[in-house]
């Protein structure tokens, strides 16, 4: 029987057509995940090549702490599976999401020289976890990107070994990572980093 | 019992999902406040932390004042409820709703050093209550953002007593603050103002 | 008893919903008008100050072939209302429908000085009525605008006579005015130079 | 009896919301086909001048592999029933989608003169069938409009010759033509394609 309750697969599908009306996960692209449990680690996850704007329950399957699937028949998981297993292992947060939007795209792409975006003094920062006042500076670093998953995940422990209290990152010409300890937290991080990347966008053209 | 009834929630859950859908208030952002009585002032506020896109009636609390909760354990209010006592005692509103818009956002700040936008001679200016042609300067003034509500509450009351035939104005980098004498009348100058920022903001580029 | 049919008021609330997804008719900006009878002239209009998102039956009036109501009680027709009149006789066409959309606005203020914006070798100009290739010119000519509604009516009529085969006009810093011999075809005209003057707009930059 | 059945009428409809919904098929613009047999060649596909955002049964007919129709009482299939004839013939596609977007008709025209656009190193590029890394260089070739269908039509093979991997084509200031195996696989293109050259657009600019 499946971890996955059918109540997480039904908060995943909200979020998939929240993010769907914005384009930020057109075509397959995005993937979400949820802790099930932690000793030992298991998370429910979008399947691969879903779209996320009508996510059915099908569309998640459990994963174990590699990023392999519990029951390889009910499908494969994302083959970002890794990053999202190295994310809320490191960080010990419960659920992580990826988007893949215009904004996120263009800034990984301008700003990758300088391995990161600087946002600074915006209202909207006091959204991100911990923040409690737009005088922040926050650093959203970008790293290459790479299909190859263990040294990508490799690379992503690094990163949050070296930003401790980043709140999210970009892959460069490939999208957003962000999470939180809670499904809203992280949808609430998304909405942030979107709404934040677009208007430092807009204000440095 | 609350004075709040159920049909100003309902209609501030419609303004809501209504804004939300046009990415005005993303994340947690924005608020909104109606006067429940003037002796003792008295407003129906949306409570902190709330999505705005999805309020229920008890996402909405009431405030005294001096923007403090009537019945603490309904709910802590937006932080800044105070700016909204300030507008609807100072203006003699009934409606006060803030947004956070891209535009708004950008606007504010490429104005900051002017401490305002003027907007002129546009037919959607005769969407602001008691303008009659488009031959209109709107002047909307731009506020330093603070984290100190009793400080930046003494700023708007300046503010409005410099400009009092402003129809809003802008705190930077974080967003609109407009009113109105009903709801109807205030979502209408958030939508007029949205789209003379976003107008302006299109063709200063 | 009021010549607006049930069906007529149903037609043009889909057109409001439609357009205002599109934030096309912000604020209560926008009006529509369907000719009703030819002999004496009789149009139904929208009435002044009506968000066209959630038009109800008795948002839409009767008006005679000066732009006045036929029944005073039923409220005041928009204001523009000598305009819709102007173009449904000279034209001879069943439907007006005017719009403020972001784009409208910034082209009629960019090619104010030149009296239009040329649009041609577009594709999407064979869905303007009667254009049968895209190796077409089309030219949407630009009036300043006025609060005088007789006079802005009288120079409506001089642009329909110097511009015969034209499918539109822009006010400026208002809005685009187009017209078709049935509801669809008006909304499709409308949706055409949309796009188009949205295209040229982002190709200009 | 109509070999199109209402499934397919219901699936094709529900794509032409979608699209429509993201204002990529403006106006009655876009047209879609589906593969109902091979021997002989017979498609379905959507009538001319019908809004795509709306679409019923009776607004799919037949077409032959000549992209004539089959039962010409039916209605009148899209004029550029032959490019779709001819993309699933050459490419042994089930399932063709033409779009109308802003970013598809402005890239068209910005890369005109060097025949193609070019779209590498972007993530999103693994949505198109068969490409598995974002280490790939998609060329997507344009070709000048034409009104006369056969002309144009051999364009299309000629181009679907000298480039036997692309996924997708523009004609130039009018749109992009994309297909798949499956009505899915040919939607997630479209989805890929509009965001890739929003993305290149914004880019650039």
């Amino acid at each position: 029987m499946s971890l996955v309750s059918s109540d997480v697969a039904a908060q995943l599908a909200d979020v998939g057509r929240r993010f769907d009306a914005r384009n930020w996960v057109l075509g397959t692209s995005g993937n979400f995940s949820v802790v099930l449990g932690r000793d030992p680690l298991r998370l429910a996850m979008t399947r691969s090549g879903i779209a996320k704007g009508s996510l059915t329950a099908d569309a998640i399957v459990e994963i174990d702490e590699d990023g392999r699937p519990i029951q390889p028949a009910a499908g494969r998981p994302s083959a970002e599976a890794p990053l999202h297993v190295e994310i809320a292992r490191t960080r010990g947060t419960e659920v992580v999401l990826h988007t893949h939007s215009i904004w996120s795209t263009v800034l990984s792409e301008r700003h990758a020289s300088a391995g990161g975006v600087a946002v600074a003094d915006y209202e909207m920062l006091k959204g991100l976890e911990g923040v409690a006042t737009h005088e922040h500076r926050e650093w959203i670093p970008i790293l290459e990107n790479d299909q190859d998953m263990a040294r990508l995940a490799g690379r992503v422990r690094q990163l949050l070994s070296d930003h401790p209290s980043c709140h999210a990152f970009l892959l460069r010409r490939h999208g957003l990572y962000t999470w939180g300890e809670t499904l809203p937290k992280a949808v609430r991080h998304v909405e942030i980093l979107e709404f934040l990347l677009e208007a430092v966008g807009r204000m440095e053209k």
